[in-house]
């Protein structure tokens, strides 16, 4: 049977309201030895507030909402734990969803989300969302919780926002393999279903200009940042005559790599190759790569923090908080006819 | 502005009560035209229900808690991922939490969940809990909330579980090993610091004994199921003479595929391997391995039925339901002296 305050009240011989104040560390006349006795009443029969109840005093529910595109994706996966970690650390607790990148869902769990009186959201959007996205601005624009939207964001939208610079982190890539001398690079991008993917092949086109690398048509390759995509974009690549590749996420390397594998070229024998994420020294054999990391610990911090000012309202004007992704140099590149 | 129901009332020119039946799709007398009327009302200005009033009325928070030991790890992300959307079906909010693996994190989330109000409880603890489960199966037996143990299970306590039979598991992979014509067969297990992992070994001994294989002290090296510990274990089996070998995680597996790379030998031509989890398969070039799966969309879905059940109070006996795994095939195990 669960205990409640009533049967302490009882116990201790002492008004509910005594009770009920003491256990909410508020203000009060009880004396100390009888907060002590309610204490330890409360401790014995391990009592625990109701929540519920209290958040219809304090208008707060110390909960915050995320919203996830895909939890099974170590990068946001490891974002959620390392919020819940600053959550919990601040009393609150996380309610993590998934909106399996599907725009409706995003719309539904913003509601849901919402209607369950959580002090603060976090929104990763979905790609999807960003062919039609009017109905979440507007959504977004009559939220009168405080909210964040992380990684994903809208330019259109005037709020807190927190993400990686994604045109840099490619730049910084591309630009490495030009400093080792190779001119013919390939690009294996994603424009079509992500604006991260539209702006790190932006980042790859400024290097190859500013360093005088060789743009070319079909040294570009498309994919949808799925490992099959990279195999498939190894497959169109490998007819033609780049030195190396620049590609934008990690799951892509891998199909590219499989199907190197499979035609006999190696890493960084016959290609010199330069990935983004950072996220494979675990699992690759034999092969280190060169890649673009977007540390997810500094992202998880600085999005806490800035939602923490929000909902406590220490700030007024909408932050956009821009991260620099940083190249973490292995074993993948070669110098090229030096 | 956010709408209220008063608002909703006074643009209808209807009572406040009136709304709020039709709102909650109560029985009510307000006529067809009226309640279409309050609906477009509410739909015009995106009204959602305040949930947390309505908590207090029903009783039901529609909210479920899980308690994961680690999310990070694909295999809790993924079921994490499958009850969320189970949840979400069925109108319920799953507030995902991490314990780390910690004992003190398991109590203190049962604790801050229940006093949210969940309607119920999905817990997978901490293998730090097995040493000493006292104050954990106190807390349980004492807990009014309905709850259900899943992966990791006491044995001591009488409640609602789902698990895969681990020592199944492992003997039908050892079986496999021993039906190709292998005797010497290592096993990389873990039975410090987890449950399945004892299991696991049990599972191997029994696949050895039943069918001839050697049995042997040194045939046997531990791990705690990351990387490193297999990469060690790998270093400790070469000095023996084993054709093959059993490890009870995929992460183990990986850490032993990295020592065997840097000797030279390969698997299946050097050593036969079969590994458990059947999570590798993307990661992986130029080798598929053999290993146990547990389906993790079966143990979801068992799960979440269960919980509802008791939920809705349909079944009073605590079930425990064992889930069978699968061995999955592929080209890591070659026949032995045929």
């Amino acid at each position: 049977m669960k205990v409640t305050i009533k049967d302490i009240a009882k116990e201790a011989n002492l008004s509910v309201s005594a009770v009920s104040l003491v256990l909410n560390n508020r203000a009060c006349r009880v004396s100390k030895e009888n907060k002590e006795l309610i204490k330890s009443i409360a401790k014995k029969y391990n009592y625990s507030a109701n929540q519920i109840a209290r958040s219809l005093v304090t208008k707060k529910t110390n909960t915050i909402g995320i919203i996830l595109p895909d939890i099974e994706n170590i990068y946001f996966s490891s974002l959620a734990k390392c919020l819940e970690e600053n959550c919990r650390r601040e009393g609150y607790a996380l309610i993590i969803t998934n909106s399996n990148d599907r725009y409706q869902d995003d719309l539904e769990l913003v509601n849901m989300l919402t209607a369950r009186g959580v002090d603060g959201l976090i929104i990763i959007v979905s790609n999807e969302s960003y062919k039609d996205n009017k109905l979440m601005i507007n959504t977004l624009n009559n939220l009168s919780t405080p909210y964040i939207m992380v990684d994903r964001t809208y330019q259109e939208l005037s709020c807190d926002k927190v993400a990686f610079d994604n045109e840099e982190g490619s730049y910084i890539a591309v630009k490495h393999l030009l400093n080792n001398g190779h001119k013919k690079i390939g690009c294996v991008a994603n424009t079509a279903f992500s604006n991260s993917g539209k702006a790190r092949l932006s980042g790859y086109e400024r290097a190859m200009k500013e360093y005088h690398g060789i743009l070319r048509q079909d040294y570009i390759a498309e994919g949808d940042y799925r490992i099959d995509s990279g195999y498939k974009a190894c497959e169109k690549l490998l007819k033609t005559d780049i030195t190396a590749v620049f590609i934008c996420n990690d799951m892509m390397s891998l199909g590219f790599l499989k199907k190197l594998y499979e035609v006999g070229k190696t890493v960084p024998d016959d290609y010199s190759l330069v990935s983004y994420d950072n996220t494979l020294a675990p699992y690759l054999i034999g092969i280190e790569l060169t890649s673009v990391e977007q540390n997810v610990t500094r992202l998880g911090i600085q999005t806490f923090k800035l939602l923490l000012e929000r909902i406590n309202k220490i700030q007024e004007t909408p932050k956009d908080i821009l991260l620099m992704p940083q190249l973490i140099l292995k074993n993948s590149v070669h110098s090229n006819g030096f």
